[in-house]
């Protein structure tokens, strides 16, 4: 089995499969329409950073070839630029593309570059998970048993993802010996995405409750810790889905390396620290329900931050595109 | 609101809450019939060790009031033990009836003296609630907002519960600020029944998933840790529920005391060690599912640890029915 592509942009259609419907259905939807993939992007069916900023850019291509007027196109892009409002991947992405338009030319010429800088966008995304994998492999001792959080592979990017890419690769020159996947709570992506990639990837996999990697630490059955990151302020203090600092946490208490995988497009120098990072409160509902269900009383109060922040002196390496990184002084 | 006790006993009949229908509905069921007990405990309408005993104490004096032979009754109290198999309070209830029958007398005379001996096993669990509440008191501060694990309250014990007896006292005397409840996957009894009973106590609550306690300590939010325990070694060594160990380990970090609130009869001298406690591993379908609903890939492996260990030098003080204990070695 293969996992199937997040995306996939042939300059004229964007495919992407709908993630809303995994793990019990890998539907892909295949479209010219700019306002397909602004949908997909908004109910989730597209998601995680990377990806909604390629999607974006191939969004603004086709709305290139759909627009009649110049302003028409204007409405596109704000609408394209607003279809997750806290995405900085679709302004960043939206921008570049508006860059091509500032060269000049001609509405034939503009069609065209607007497509090829769509994939040069995705193409990049693409190589910088290689190179991360690639680095993030001296890392991995033979037989490794790794334990990863959320969702960071194929479905996030245009390539292979960031940790999960590292343990891709890894895997394929079998030094991966096993993977446990944290459920993450509240959406569940671990469970949801993750657990079903390692196993297209035919990697083998355990699903655990986000509370038990304690106990799985303790039982001596991890060697490593492996996330991406949302984040990374210049001191290394690394914002990532919450659940992530208690792991980092615990690794510290057992002696258990703790690595992030991200492109230095994450590391963001005008925060001093992590304090600096705003963390999102999210709608409570997400904490009451899950898979459609209510798990608690109806109404009752709920904490729900989208992020934690682990403090750079839990962080044992950041395995970047140019390389590993100890300490965040030397970037 | 008040909280409808999980047990009432009345020498006659035993009238026992159907905990499988909280949070949405509180229905009570009131029987003289000792099978319905025993399916009750089956099927975990009544559970928590502390309620089983009382619970299975009450079938044996219902059972031998049925028996038309001491063979019929025997057989009573062999199902009677085994209505959950792992749970050691039952056996330790049907030996304490058994001990009764051994004083001798007529069969109009064991009926009143197994009714009663059921009433005194039920009211010491409750006095040993009441006693640890008082105990505790000492340890929450003015203005408290204490963070819980798992369910450790009314549901669970003839009396107002361990850890959530003491914070109900404390809310009662207006020490306590607010209570943070994790959510304990998989099975949620923080969510589905902490909350609810919360709730009903007029005790302010929020509810989190078991990932987001870090991030609420980084945020400043917690000023102790309160929870029950399974099984305490010599050492002090606790298992409980999946998930407090992590805790401790992330209270430690932020300097914020971690609280155990369990009755003597959770210590178990013949264990040396935390090492020595047996940590059952329970059916991966637990963290497949969650409120009825498949939320990852169907047949995925799963971890499922029901408890952890909390090293003894991460547990700031034990609260027992006899006082508060820093220090295991004198107990």
């Amino acid at each position: 089995m293969t996992v199937p592509r997040g995306l996939h942009w042939d300059e004229k259609q964007l495919e992407f499969l709908d993630q809303t419907l995994l793990p019990d259905e890998a539907r892909s939807v295949r479209t010219d329409d700019w306002r397909d993939v602004v949908a997909g992007i908004r109910r989730l069916a597209i998601r995680g950073a990377p990806a909604i900023g390629v999607a974006g850019a191939c969004a603004v291509a086709l709305a290139f070839r759909r627009a009649d007027t110049r302003e028409q196109f204007e409405d596109a892009l704000a609408e394209i630029e607003r279809a997750r409002p806290t995405a900085v991947n679709l302004a960043w992405a939206v921008n570049r593309m508006r860059a091509v338009m500032r060269a000049g030319g001609d509405r034939e010429r503009f069609e065209v570059e607007l497509a090829r800088e769509a994939t040069r966008i995705a193409e990049e995304d693409a190589r910088m998970c290689e190179r991360i994998a690639v680095h993030g492999q001296r890392l991995i001792p033979e037989n490794c048993r790794a334990l990863t959080h959320c969702n960071t592979g194929a479905l996030v990017t245009y390539g292979i993802g960031t940790a999960t890419g590292v343990l891709r690769r890894a895997h394929e020159r079998a030094a991966l010996a096993h993977v446990y996947a944290c459920e993450t709570r509240p959406l569940g992506q671990g469970a949801r995405l993750t657990i079903w990639e390692l196993e297209r990837l035919e990697i083998p996999a355990t699903l655990l409750c986000d509370s038990a990697a304690g106990r799985l630490m303790q039982e001596g059955k991890v060697d490593l810790v492996i996330v991406g990151a949302d984040r990374i302020a210049a001191n290394g203090d690394t914002a990532n889905k919450v659940g992530t600092y208690p792991l980092a946490v615990l690794a510290r208490r057992h002696g258990i390396p703790f690595y992030v995988a991200a492109p230095s497009s994450s590391f963001d120098p005008s925060l001093g620290s992590g304090d600096e990072i705003p963390v999102e409160q999210r709608d409570p509902g997400e904490v009451r329900m899950y898979g459609g269900v209510r798990i608690t009383v109806e109404g009752a109060a709920a904490y729900n931050p989208a992020f934690d922040i682990t403090p750079a002196e839990l962080i044992s390496a950041f395995v970047r595109e140019d390389g590993i990184h100890r300490d965040p002084a030397t970037w």
